[in-house]
C-alpha cells in the first residue's frame, strides 16, 4: 500500500520514484512544462520535457490524478527542496471540467466571499492553505487527548439524543422520535457528571447541537464540543489542568506546523506555565479606568472588555489568555457551585484567549440537599422531573467535589490560526442558513 | 491534584499513604471492620480497628465519599495485594440512601434484566465488573486511532445536520430546522470520501443515527461510528488494513485489560496476520453441504450462516474472523465499485467476527460518468439533487481509486468481551423505546 509520497521525494535524490496525487497546477516556461502534483503530504514539482508527456495532459484540468515516475533532482526553489526530471505521466482519472474555485493559490477570506467559500468547499479544501486549517485542527485534537490521558481520563461517548431539555430552554433542537419528542443534546454536561461517579476522570470530544437563530462570526448550530471533569479536584487544580493543556496544545500545533501557521500571518502565543487569573471586578474595574466606559458592578464582561483585558494581560502579564475570576453567584447555573468563603461567587472561570471566551471551567455543587435546592431556586427546575433525576441520583448516591469544562475545538482552532469566523475553521459548517454542502 | 491512587497502594508498603475514593463495601470479620474504598484506579482494602473510627461510618451506605490514610500492609488476599491498616477516616459526603442496585456484586446481564440493568446505570455503572466494559472501549478507540495515525490518516469531523437524507431512506430522522426540515446523518459516506480528495486518507468516530423502529439486540438509534477512507488503494489493501486494525485492537486490549476481559469469560480471539478470505457463493455451498439448509445462490448471508462459517473458520483457518468476498453486483449501493474482471460481483468485503458483522469494506467507484450512472440506475436518484451533488462534484474534479469502511464501536466491544446484546456495550443506549437515562 505505501508508495513514495512528496514530501519524502527529497530522500530519493538520483533515484527514479513513482508519487500518486492531483494535478495542482500546471505552467509553461522556457520551453519546459512544469507540474505540481498534491498528494497527503504536499506538492512535488515536475518537469516534463518530452513532447509526447506533455501530451497526455493536453485539455486536462487541475484537479486530473495521475502516476508519475522521474528522476529526483535536487531544487532548492522547488516545495520539499526536489523536482522530478525526465517525466513519465499515467492519468489515471481525467478531469476534463475547471474546477468551480481556483485551488492553487489563497482562497479570500474576506467576511462577503466566506458563503462562496463554503459553498465549494469541497473543491475548495484541496487548496494546501484551507487544508492546513484542519491538519492543525487534527493535531488540536491529538495534543488534548494526549493531555486526558496523560492525567488518566477515560474517553467516553455520550448521547446526543434526549428525551428532554436540560440545559437552556429555547436553543435546543427538537424531533420526532416514534411519535415521542426527542432533542438533541447542547452538551454532555449531565453525563460528564454523572460520569465522574463512575470514572473520576472522564473526556469527549463529539458534536452537540444549538439551535441559535442568529448568523454570527461566533456562532454556529454544529460544533464539536471537548468536555472534561474531574472528581476530587479544587477550582485550582482545574485551572492548573487547563493551563496546561493550553500550553500542551500551543507547544504540539507550532512543532508540527510551524510554516503552515506562519503563512497564516500567525505567531505562536505567549503563555506562562501557569495562565494568569484576574478578578471580573478587577477588570470592570481597569477597564473602565483605562477606556472611559463604564463597566462596574456589570454582571458579565463586555465583548469589548475581553478584547480589551486580553490585550493587558499580553502586555502587562506577558500572556495571551487570563482566567476571569469571581463571577457573581447570580450568574451560576443550578448544577454550579457557589464559593464556601462567599457565597456571593461562585467557583468558576472562563478562560479568554486572544479576545474571547474559549472555555468555561466551573466546580459543580455536589451535595445533593443543595443541588436539589439550586435546582428549584436557580432554574424553577422539578427534582422529580426525569431530565433531572440521573444527574440528581448520581449525588444522591454520593459524589465528590468536581468541576469541569467544556472547549469549543474549532473556535480554539480559529484563534490558533488567527482566522475572523469560527466557521472558518470548520470543516462543513452549519448555520441557521446553511444545511449543506 | 495527584494523590495516592489504590492502584499504587502496594508500592508504599511500610508508609502511611491517603487514599480518596467511595465506599465501595463494608463488612464485619472478626470484632474488625473491613471496608473497600473504590477509585478510579481499582479498589483499595482497609481494616478498622478503632471504635471511633467505626463509628464515622455507622448509618452510611455505599457511595460515602471518603478520605482514608492508613498503613500499607502486604496482604495477599486484598485487592491490589495491600491493605491499609490503623486506618484513619475522614467523611467528605456522607450517602444515607442505599442504592437502588447493588454495585459490590456481578449484575445480571440475562436478557430480562436488561431494561433495569439501563435504568439504574448511573449508579450501576460505579460496579467495577460494568465500568470495566468502558475502559475496554476506550482502549479500544485509543488503538484505533493509533492505528490510523500509523497510516497517515487525517481525523475530521463532519456535520451531523444534514439537509436531506441520501442514504437509506426510511431510517431517518428529521428535525425541525428553523422552518426547514433537517435530517441526522446516517453515516458519514459522502464526506469521508470527499475528504479523500483532500486528505487523500481520512478518518471519523463520532455518533449516527438511525430511526431503526424496531428492538433487537443488535440495532440502536443511536451508535459510534469508526470510518476510515483511502485513496490510490485496492481491495487487496482495504483487507490488510482492516486485518491490521483488529489484530492491533485485540492486542492492545488484551495488553492493558486480561484480568478484567477473564472475568467476563472471554478469551483472546485467534487471529492470523492477515485475515481469510472466503467467497459468499463458496460459503453458501459449505454451509448448505454442512447443514443440509440450502442457501446456494442466495444474495446475501442468513444469521445463522454468518455465525457458521466464523465457528467453521475458527475450526479450519485458525481465525475467529474471515472477510466475506464477491458479493452479487445487484446488491450495490450506487457508490460502491463494480469488479473490472466480473462486473457481475462487487468490489466490497464484509468482516464477520465472531459470528456477525462488524464492518462492510468496499472500492467506490471513482469515476464521475460511472457513478451519475448508477446513481439513476441502482438509487433512481436525480444526480442534481443537493444532497448527491457534493460528492459528485467531487469525483467530477478528481477522485482516485479509493476504498473505506464502516465499523459499530459498540458492536466490537460487544463481540470482544462476549456480550449478548449491543446495548451492553454502550453507555446509555438508545433504541425505540429508550430515550432515558
Amino acid at each position: 500500500m505505501e508508495r513514495t509520497i512528496t514530501r519524502d521525494a527529497h530522500l530519493h535524490v538520483g533515484k527514479t520514484i513513482e508519487v500518486k496525487g492531483w494535478l495542482h497546477k500546471k505552467r509553461l516556461l522556457g520551453g519546459l512544462t512544469f507540474i505540481n502534483v498534491r498528494d497527503r503530504a504536499g506538492l512535488v514539482q515536475v518537469v516534463i520535457k518530452d513532447k509526447d508527456e506533455v501530451e497526455k495532459l493536453r485539455g486536462l484540468q487541475v484537479g486530473t490524478v495521475l502516476a508519475v515516475s522521474g528522476q529526483v533532482t535536487s531544487e532548492e526553489r522547488a516545495p520539499g527542496g526536489a523536482e522530478l526530471h525526465d517525466a513519465k505521466i499515467t492519468v489515471l482519472v481525467p478531469v476534463t471540467d475547471e474546477p468551480p474555485i481556483e485551488i492553487d493559490k489563497p482562497l479570500g477570506h474576506k467576511p462577503d466571499n466566506l458563503e462562496t467559500l463554503f459553498d465549494n468547499r469541497v473543491i475548495g479544501l484541496r487548496n494546501l492553505q484551507e487544508r492546513a486549517i484542519f491538519e492543525i485542527q487534527a493535531t488540536v485534537t491529538k495534543s488534548i487527548r494526549s493531555h486526558f490521558d496523560a492525567h488518566h481520563f477515560t474517553e467516553m461517548h455520550t448521547p446526543k439524543l434526549l428525551a428532554e431539555a436540560t440545559e437552556g430552554g429555547a436553543e435546543v433542537f427538537t424531533l420526532d422520535y416514534f411519535g415521542k419528542i426527542a432533542t438533541l443534546a447542547q452538551s454532555p454536561q449531565f453525563y460528564k457528571q454523572m460520569m465522574v461517579g463512575v470514572f473520576e476522570r472522564a473526556y469527549e470530544i463529539a458534536p452537540v447541537y444549538r439551535a441559535e437563530a442568529s448568523a454570527t462570526t461566533r456562532h454556529m448550530t454544529e460544533y464539536t464540543s471537548v468536555d472534561g471533569e474531574m472528581g476530587f479536584i479544587t477550582l485550582e487544580d482545574l485551572k492548573s489542568f487547563l493551563s496546561g493543556l493550553l500550553n500542551a496544545v500551543v507547544d504540539e500545533v507550532w512543532a508540527a506546523h510551524e510554516p503552515e501557521l506562519k503563512r497564516w500571518n500567525t505567531t505562536k502565543p505567549v503563555l506562562p506555565a501557569e495562565i494568569p487569573t484576574i478578578s471580573m471586578a478587577e477588570i470592570h474595574e481597569k477597564y473602565s479606568k483605562a477606556t472611559g466606559e463604564n463597566s462596574v458592578g456589570e454582571k458579565d464582561l463586555r465583548p469589548d472588555e475581553e478584547r480589551w483585558i486580553c490585550e493587558y494581560a499580553k502586555k502587562n502579564l506577558g500572556s495571551e489568555a487570563v482566567f476571569v475570576s469571581e463571577w457573581p453567584a447570580s450568574e451560576m447555573k443550578f448544577y454550579h457551585k457557589a464559593n464556601e468563603q462567599n457565597p456571593e461567587i461562585a467557583d468558576r472561570v472562563d478562560l479568554l484567549f486572544r479576545g474571547v471566551e474559549i472555555t468555561t471551567g466551573s466546580m459543580r455543587e455536589n451535595v445533593y440537599a443543595k443541588v436539589v435546592q439550586q435546582l428549584k431556586d436557580l432554574a424553577h427546575g422539578d427534582p422529580e422531573d426525569p431530565g433531572f433525576l440521573p444527574l440528581l441520583n448520581a449525588m444522591r448516591y454520593g459524589m465528590p467535589p468536581h468541576g469541569g469544562f467544556g472547549l469549543g475545538l474549532e473556535r480554539l482552532t480559529q484563534k490558533l490560526i488567527g482566522l475572523n469566523n469560527v466557521k472558518e475553521a470548520t470543516l462543513f459548517p452549519r448555520d441557521i442558513n446553511r444545511l449543506a454542502p
